[in-house]
């Protein structure tokens, strides 16, 4: 295992030490943050929901004008992963591959595909129980219709964003939520966000910015398959205020409930281990 | 010579080839586009106008919140070019260095440096004297004044943008135009843009979007030095249409100045082939 936890790393179907050069200075994924990535969590050698991330991880690509991903080799290196590591932390890049210098893709370039694998993440156990702090952050998402959604590489505004505040502690903030120009809640630096008023679930609308994960679209889907009433829609800041409860999401942490935001005080959802249990099987 | 016209490559002082693998997996300028980059072109073994670039490389770090670069081991990295490829393109990128996986940057992290150069590009040589058509893109650019003017790693507006018109040939477009949300002009797609009117300069308001580039700057001091008026400020598209000429310019291309643009002809300025030769020497 590397300093940073990096288990294993195969790069077009080829394995390289986690730790070592992998990554040619031509790639668009370093110059430009042409590409795009996921996410994901391996338990007991599966990721649960495998077929939602392949699907988005084709409509990220398509939304960038780039071509398809190459899903069996992805999905043969996650089956040897698997079987070495079979709980670890997964990301799969995609980035546009190599070009000449400027911002003009080269034609038929073939995309650079990398799987990377680090250690499950120390946090503390009973976060999911005991419920985190949520920072509010500073920095505002700009509107950008034309990435909106798509988990792509660049992600300088989620760095300013989650540099505003100091490293976890007791009673520190385990996650940070940012607002759009307007004031709307968009997403928390890392993952998507779900308010909950009288029993009714909301979730931010990512139509102009915000990355639009595969654990958000699970969530929305129990909620409707367990008659709770779930809609898409601009959430002002005061709304969150007065909900009953906070939610944020990923396909690393599952679903976390929000203890304390803003001086406030929300409660645990009463369905929220039922919802934890849901999303760690496979569907 | 690789494919892509790589002549050198230089990560952290350490000599690479420039078609291998260089950059290790979990360095953040290729998983997030945390870092900032510069292009130059060297003339003669020498960086017109290497002060500049020297301290915009600086303040870009800062805006990021990152350190300070190595600049005199940058500046050992250009002379060792220059020594062996005087006349070449070199691009300077320093990034955020290696950290754990997540948004968060890892403390005392060391920037990644890198000095990569590239052949001189194969332009028709009439460009200067003949000007360029220049094409209006569809995509906006977002308003986000946490990264404005900053050159940093997170560039595919700039991609999506390059990707709406085909490669250049016979009267195809050199440059593309990027408006912001409100149908201001900003910048080219790798330029800044001045327009004049009535003998006087105007360059648009970088505040919001668009990256401020160290050629535009040489060119506010030339047109002050030069007793033309210059002034920086909002362009709605309009004033472009109605402008005597357009100049776009950055420190690879120097000046080009614009023959046509959405169905208008633009005439050279009386003063283009002076300030060509202003920004080829070093100051």
């Amino acid at each position: 295992m590397t300093a940073d936890g990096a288990l294993f790393l195969r790069v077009d179907g080829v394995d390289f030490d986690p730790a070592g050069a992998s990554v040619p200075a031509a790639d668009r994924g370093f110059n430009y943050g042409d590409g795009v990535f996921r996410t994901v969590r391996l338990a007991a050698g599966h990721v649960p929901a495998w077929p939602r991330h392949a699907r988005k991880l084709a409509a990220d690509l398509a939304r960038l004008g780039l071509g398809e991903p190459d899903l069996p080799a992805i999905e043969r290196d996650l089956a040897d992963l698997g079987a070495r590591y079979p709980d670890c932390i997964a990301r799969i890049t995609v980035t546009a591959g190599l070009s000449a210098r400027g911002y003009l893709r080269s034609r038929g370039t073939a995309l650079t595909t990398m799987v990377r694998a680090t250690a499950l993440p120390g946090w503390p156990l009973d976060r999911e129980t005991a419920g985190i702090a949520l920072h509010l952050c500073k920095l505002r998402l700009a509107h950008q219709p034309a990435l909106a959604g798509v988990k792509h590489l660049n992600r300088l505004e989620q760095v300013l964003a989650r540099a505003e505040w100091a490293e976890e502690g007791d009673g520190g903030a385990a996650e940070g939520l940012t607002l759009d120009a307007a004031g709307h809640a968009i997403c928390g630096t890392m993952s998507n966000l779900f308010i909950v008023e009288d029993g009714r679930l909301a979730t931010p609308d990512l139509s102009g910015c915000g990355v639009e994960g595969v654990q958000r679209g699970r969530i929305l889907d129990w909620a409707w398959a367990n008659s709770l009433n779930a809609t898409v829609e601009a959430l002002p800041l005061a709304r969150l205020h007065a909900a009953d409860s906070l939610v944020v999401c990923n396909s690393v942490i599952g679903a976390w409930w929000v203890r304390r935001f803003c001086g406030r005080s929300h409660a645990r959802p009463a369905w929220h281990a039922e919802l934890v249990a849901a999303l760690a099987r496979d569907a």
